[in-house]
């Protein structure tokens, strides 16, 4: 048996830039190593969740470790909760929030003039209310997230967000008869909140500077944290996550991964790579899987810089040296979550480059990791695939059949 | 965001031909524009519904165009009556029928002696039962449809076909309490039909000239017209069709697309090409999306003539130049709906090549259209994967995530 080393680059996948002389970032970055990889095993085109689908690094996360979003995803709230970091336990009510401008009953800004900094006024909502814990907690700008924890709690509830102007603010009303309870805590906590942010210090001094206050905050989104599997009962290892994003940690951590803190990882482009590649082999003594997530490649698509992409890569590549000498006891895996080409700046449907790389095992003709390359390489697989291919190939797969 | 044109050349994909040098038709055609398409995007081979399958032009339409045939494909009735052109509506039942000799009570000949031209035979059979519409067209020799339009109609109905020679014609009958309304009135519709049938001018001819009468009209394959969402609905997009043969506007026709006619279009071999390729190019002003169907391919392959596939193939490829100088705002796809080999004669299992041509995106090592050539491009997908990948490359895809 191997142990498994899964290297997801954020956003791996591009499109011709002109500013790299219509190469990819990948065929453009200096990769002596990720090559050195691919010449050692399989390699292909996988893409997230299916063929032409614009995943999300949440939905592709969950597909490539084997969790069907399709049943797993259960909407924005929750994972944007993840992704500020809050720790989640199945079977709390995660929204996304905004908050917003109410003058004379009626909503005026729906992002009260893009506020930031409204930590405080997050903190000073959470409060607990008939049993049931609300955490509250701010994200960029006028965004936040709310979690409610409690028993007999809901989903099926309507969003206190009118998404227009001139409307007032919406109580949330219950969509079945379950869901009651939970509407009525929401609307307690609704009316609650709004006495609060009245009068609260940080609005009366945006009021006194001429600008709008955050006197309320919608609701929407309501998802349910679902109850998956841990990935130790599902493939029998101990597993770990190496991400400096909150939203990878969060999705590893339902899970069951332990999350590894890294000295200097950030989560953004100046990251320490070199600290990341070492905590990860180190912690091979301890764990059969590690996920590791570099977020860079996914910042620089959406800022449309093709030269910061080329340089995250090359950063990485720089410093996964010490992983092709163990590919006789490791399985290194190297991919993306989904495509974020430079060119567009978000996410597109495009296949990404992924390779199997260990000692043992065929090497396809393919020398170099980048898309053409691996294009005609051993796979054109979804990121449904990755888990039982990783299972084969580290030798931990059951046989289906005698 | 761009427009779509999706050019099928029905029946496109061919085995090796001895005629042409063990090549197969697209591999023999002169085709310096599609090569020029497919040296501008990605590439692949594309299995209709699924690997393996010889799907029909129906099941194979509906699956590229993002309809589950499993779902909605509700058996040969419909689909006949829609390749004899006649305009379904949901709920409508549809039968196969085929014109038949019956003496002393029994069928002789279940297709009246492969009867021709039985126009004012199905036309004289048209009436009205209990509030139902009974619709008759006649098709290629003796075959026929049937639809019944009205309310409170099912499909669970037995065939009264009975599939061999000697036994008498049968009534329908229920399968379910809910269909046996729908029994009577067939039942009455064919009572009417024999005394029609034995008395017509067209049958007395016959006879006299030593020929079998069509003296019975014999249903089979019944089925409801499917309640399909449109293509509106499902992908934002005005859609339209441009294609000489019934089958394919009729499929189009129920998912909302504006069927246009051109000028010297015909569904055959000689169709005018040039005029199939300006109206699209035309209608780029109004609609999304443009499904072009060309069927001279299949109808070759059918035929078992390679030199005349190949021969529509280049005179495809003469016509599209001008999709070329359109690639920087609209996505070209060119595919078949399946394979119908020249040496095989009918529809095959093997995969079609596709591509997907448009400026900005990866164009694979791909430089030549024809099976063998995209065998190692991008994609190996089967024709569900065709809307998604469209609706990406696109720049119309919803994120599925964040």
């Amino acid at each position: 048996m191997k142990n498994i080393i899964l290297l997801i680059m954020d956003g791996l996948g591009d499109r011709p830039n002109q500013e790299l002389g219509n190469k990819t970032a990948l065929q453009a970055a200096r990769r002596p190593n990720l090559n050195r990889l691919a010449s050692n095993g399989t390699t292909g085109l996988m893409s997230p969740v299916s063929f032409g689908i614009r995943a999300g690094s949440d939905t592709s996360h969950l597909s490539i470790l084997g969790y069907d979003p399709i049943k797993y995803y259960t909407g924005r709230g929750p994972f944007e909760a993840l992704g500020l970091g809050i720790e989640l336990k199945s079977g709390d009510i995660a929204f996304r929030a905004n908050y917003a401008t109410v003058k004379d009953g009626k909503i005026i800004d729906r992002r009260a003039g893009r506020v930031k900094d409204t930590d405080s006024l997050s903190s000073d909502l959470e409060t607990e209310i008939d049993g049931v814990k609300f955490i509250v907690k701010s994200g960029v700008e006028h965004r936040a997230a709310v979690v409610m924890r409690g028993k007999n709690l809901s989903d099926r509830i309507t969003e206190t967000d009118p998404h227009s102007v001139n409307s007032p603010p919406e109580f949330a009303r219950a969509l079945d008869h379950d869901a009651q309870f939970t509407a009525d805590v929401i609307n307690k906590f609704l009316t609650r909140s709004r006495k609060i942010l009245e009068n609260h210090e940080f609005n009366k001094k945006l009021i006194s500077i001429g600008k709008l206050p955050a006197n309320e905050i919608m609701l929407r989104g309501a998802g349910k944290i679902p109850e998956i599997p841990s990935f130790k009962e599902k493939y029998g290892m101990n597993a770990a996550c190496i991400s400096g994003t909150p939203l990878i940690r969060g999705i590893a951590g339902l899970a069951g991964f332990t999350n590894i803190r890294v000295e200097g990882m950030n989560g953004r482009v100046d990251t320490n790579y070199k600290n990341i590649i070492s905590a990860a082999v180190s912690a091979l003594d301890k764990y059969d899987f590690i996920l590791i997530n570099i977020k860079g490649t996914d910042i620089a698509g959406h800022d449309r810089k093709p030269e910061l992409k080329k340089y995250v890569i090359e950063q990485v590549d720089s410093v996964i040296g010490p992983l092709l000498e163990r590919l006789d006891n490791t399985l290194i895996v190297v991919t993306g979550d989904h495509s974020t080409p430079c060119s567009y700046g978000d996410h597109t449907g495009d296949p990404v480059p992924v390779m199997f790389a260990t000692n043992g095992i065929i090497n396809d003709n393919v020398r170099c990791f980048d898309e053409l390359s691996v294009s005609t390489g051993y796979y054109k697989i979804t990121s449904n695939d990755i888990m039982p291919i990783i299972m084969s190939y580290s030798d931990r797969a059951e046989k289906y059949g005698a």
